[in-house]
């Protein structure tokens, strides 16, 4: 059995000099709230506040980056309880997919997966020895145990992580009831949703057309004709804004924004409606309707999130038997220059609009994404996410992004998470890499300490309540 | 108030051991002089030796760097004092531009423009406190002491930074009077034109015809057919070569080099003299004079510069409105391997030809740049510069083509600046860079210090030496 | 003349702290046996065990490494001994070869060329004066003294280096008798060949024809419609297999895998036949090969190993005159999302298909591989090689695809060379490097040390064993 063990330095620099100048940095950090601006936990888990499943339905089954490392390694994903979309058997027995979960612990080495998983255990379980088939059955039932009492319901949890927001990720047809529920419910946490109409703006997918008739039926526009869509998605923006929205998200195959004469629009729209849209025209549509939604974002202030490059369902046949989000979603490359031209040529220096542009290539971090941000006055680079949310990536986006873009057009660290008890280990990992980031530019005698610590608390508070701070604000 | 004061040790290893290491080698360079073979310092400024204008218009107003870092953070152009096009107000008091770039100093943080203003305002200039809108007033007016007096005319800075030799940027049609002037004036110092021909060889610029009419009056040769456009372009490079010119300057959108059919080119050349060229038509001649250029820097013996991959004027509005130059050139993916193969194939390996090839791609560095001049005998590599002349990215490059390329096909750093009194600040971190590299390299085992610092001065002095011989020297 | 010493502690972390656990990691693996995947050391060498020729002709003349690196600065190939293929003369003194090359010694600062070499002439052959134009003869003497005795000879040094198994790389028209009498020789070494088509699958090479009429002879099989081609191959890599192969080598220009109708491939190869196959039939007739060595990977066992993304004899000038492989294969931007997904969608998640994928475009390398890699179980990640397999480049692998991937979706160290006496070197040079990495990891609290001991020892060993296991092993 190895003992499981938190270094209160790690992921600090190495260098004692450097090191010592991090840890100051970071103590005026490491306990700062949390705002969560951009993440995948459902508000209705906060909303009914239920205790978590067992152990592996808690953390392994949902997180696709625990499942995708040891299917990688040739584990099937039914032998993890990954539910088949036929509804066929799959392990059903949480102590067993744990144990395989644990005899799988060395795969992790130097992934955050692993770094999440020993802050979680540790700091929020009182986990006191590393995964193994050993110790399997052990923390199995140490976590079961923690997940049945009160402090580690949502909300407590949620009040315990300090979280200052959290923002959660919805559908445009959603009627926000969990949200509303949380508001009312006397509860002092802030749970806002964002709006995310990528199922609605890509025609090509199964499914569409049921949900642009959802969409008419909770707007109370009529979806059938273009302008009734483009009516919907502002009434449902609008609500969305009511309910203390921040901002929109958008994740599309390539960067492109080109707008599409109105008459395209329409019939390309129509087509769709008819069930006979060809795949060129429902790319057109897609990055018209990119173009479409900066427009909407100017109008009604919420803060655009663009996240283009991601090549969905890699393997058709996991596609087909597990769904969507079993971590075979590869990122290609993406160009931002010319993809998002026409939409930041229209918008970008419009002080009414504000975006912020995320990336899984990290190539255009320095080529791309810092030029863009360090011109236009809207554009704000998202923190690095995805594959990217990782010591060493992070490292590496304020080494690409900084010297071009500063720390102030960045808009803070965003967990993009399932994992809800991952949470403060993702943040913290965070903080950790810009104190020792910041702490290099001190040694290297580019910064005072005295500065290094403003922009620390800066890029905790700040920098992230401005770049997505509701208008008016 | 922060004081200002510099680490004497800034930018160098922060590792104790490494970081003596580094001092030792970049005790050998400091004071070395300084050769500029690549830069946008008028000839006029030096021919004329004025007093520069007031410290905003000096220091802020012409640097792209800062006021687009302002810009991206909200300040109007206008409020910054950058000239429109159309001649509308814009800020003229120098002392509130002044005053608004103080109160942006923040954004500066982890930038080279933070790095070489406190270079400047503490070496230069003797100002021992921050920017900030406490002290704005009273440095400004230190700054604009400083520059009445005769010690910072241009030349006399020109002497007290140990300038070697400066090389200016300069169009073809340009008659090189202040080149001649300073020539002509006794001044002991050394200023070279450089040909840069992009504005003749884009057909589709508005004003192309007006200026192969001037090339036309200023050559002798009738630009009106394409044999002569090509007599009228040797004629000047001849004449920039007598003007003590060492090199030729190209800034193309991509790195395509393939040569047109003479026909062709004929005919695509006359088209525009009609005005009817087609953007596709003046892509191909733009990569066919590529071509014909290293036919001509082969025949006469100028180093030809290649920098492509850069989209100008990314936003059209703030090109219309305030011109060129204002940091909206964004970067792009480039492709060198097949983009140059036409260029190469005919000239890379003959010994009459040289060419020194700029990025601002990153990842070209390790995949196409190191492996070129690791190959081909007329291939050099241009330092890194523009969005990557920084601590970090000068790090990335050694660390990125050093490996197969060597230090000896690389070319030596250039500034590249129009902001002259930042031209020692730019080189020093350049040695200050490479001595760290180097340093590294002693302190992992793969050099001697002997050997570092024979490499470190080199690298100073004799790799830009001899990259841009003049032909026989 | 500088004193040519061993740094113990070369290519390890520079910080004390780090270097220590370093130290500590490195020095459980620096002694382990070396395991040689993939290379292209001829078997002949070893069959026939003659000592090698003098000391240009055995470390300059055929390493295009060296020779490229002088060419780029303005040596003749001619004047190194290169041979030219009109069999004209060149330099046949390998004494002046040699001093040529020690005056060019300063070119290889800070490439891995120098480190092996150094590592090479000190450890293997007792040199201790770095090479200069004054020292040359005297080195000269003592390696051409070294390899005429018996102790130098290939199976000698073979023995003496540790190797526990190495592939050659080989033509499917082999006859593999190298192998064969290798085996029947006595000698305990292991020696496999490894089955690379390229010049049976890319239709377009001159001298395609001969080689398929040669496939015929050595196969058996008729080659003269498209299914007796597949007959052919599958016959041969049954041999292969048979002679202990355990992989396939695959180099492509792009990843494109898809496949082609049948009735297609088949017309495409009577084309071929015919000497009348067109550009575009060729790239698809080769992407469809891809494709169809996958299904016979997953048929009979043989890993796959992929690597697309070189342009081959960029100067077509240096090929006509000196031949392939002499430095002018220039890495191009990949992409693996696309090009791959035929072949994975339909092998990728089968237990019974292996592949290793191998890269120049480090882009890929977070982007693509690691992504890849990190999903599909059938996926290994190749090792950094080519201009990769550099301290420095290597580091750059370990952090870019770590933190998606993991360790173990990696397949070990391979060197990749014709450089028979720099093969332990190469694989030291792994061994540091990863063992600086995995400090790193200790140092900043990522993982115990214990951890990465087993880790280090896993790479070295398990990993490629596991990699390149036989099927049933």
């Amino acid at each position: 059995m190895r003992p499981l063990t938190l270094d209160d330095d790690r992921l600090l620099p190495t260098e004692p000099g450097v090191r010592a100048l991090a840890r100051e940095v970071y103590g005026h950090v490491r306990d700062l709230p949390i705002i969560s601006m951009h993440g995948h936990v459902e508000a209705q888990v906060l909303a009914e506040d239920e205790p978590f499943d067992d152990p592996a339905r808690m953390l392994v089954v949902p997180d696709h980056y625990v499942t995708r490392m040891l299917v990688s390694q040739g584990t099937r994903p039914e032998d993890l309880g990954v539910p088949r979309t036929d509804g066929g058997p799959v392990e059903q027995d949480g102590r067993e997919i744990w144990r395989r979960f644990c005899a799988g612990w060395h795969l992790f080495r130097g992934t955050p997966s692993r770094y999440w998983l020993e802050h979680e255990l540790h700091e929020v379980f009182g986990v006191r020895v590393h995964p193994s088939p050993e110790t399997a059955d052990e923390i199995y039932d140490q976590l079961a145990e923690r997940i049945a009492s009160p402090e580690f319901r949502p909300r407590a949890l949620f009040d315990a992580f300090g979280v200052e927001l959290l923002a959660t990720t919805d559908a445009p047809t959603s009627r926000l009831e969990h949200h509303a529920a949380i508001a009312a419910s006397g509860w002092s946490g802030t749970v806002v949703p964002t709006f995310r109409p990528d199922a609605l703006v890509h025609l090509g997918r199964p499914g569409w057309k049921r949900d642009v008739e959802e969409l008419a039926e909770v707007s109370g526009e009529d979806t059938g004709d273009y302008a009734g869509f483009l009516a919907a998605l502002r009434q449902r923006r609008a609500h969305f804004a009511a309910m203390g929205a921040r901002a929109t998200d958008h994740g599309h195959l390539t960067a492109d924004s080109a707008p599409l004469e109105r008459a395209d629009a329409e019939r390309v729209y129509a087509a769709a409606r008819a069930g006979a849209v060809g795949p060129a025209d429902a790319s057109a549509f897609a990055a018209h309707m990119l173009f479409e939604m900066a427009r909407m974002s100017r109008d009604d202030g919420l803060v655009m999130q663009i996240h283009p490059g991601v090549l969905r369902d890699h393997d058709p046949a996991v596609h087909e038997r597990f769904g969507s989000d079993k971590g075979f979603d590869i990122p290609i490359a993406v160009d931002f220059v010319h993809g998002l031209r026409p939409l930041l040529s229209e918008f970008g220096s419009d002080p009414a609009f504000r975006c912020v542009l995320f990336t899984i290539d990290e190539t255009t971090f320095s080529r791309e994404l810092a030029p863009l941000a360090g011109a236009y006055p809207s554009v704000r680079l998202g923190a690095p996410w995805w594959f990217l949310d990782s010591p060493l990536a992070m490292r590496r986006f304020r080494e690409a992004v900084t010297e071009t873009a500063g720390f102030y057009n960045t808009s803070g660290f965003v967990d993009d998470t399932r994992a809800f008890a991952s949470i403060p280990a993702r943040h913290d990992v965070s903080r950790r890499v810009d104190s020792g980031f910041l702490a290099t530019l001190v040694a290297s005698g580019q910064l005072s300490l005295e500065e290094a610590v403003e922009t620390a608390v800066d890029l905790t508070t700040t920098v992230p309540r401005t770049a997505y701070a509701p208008r008016g604000a």
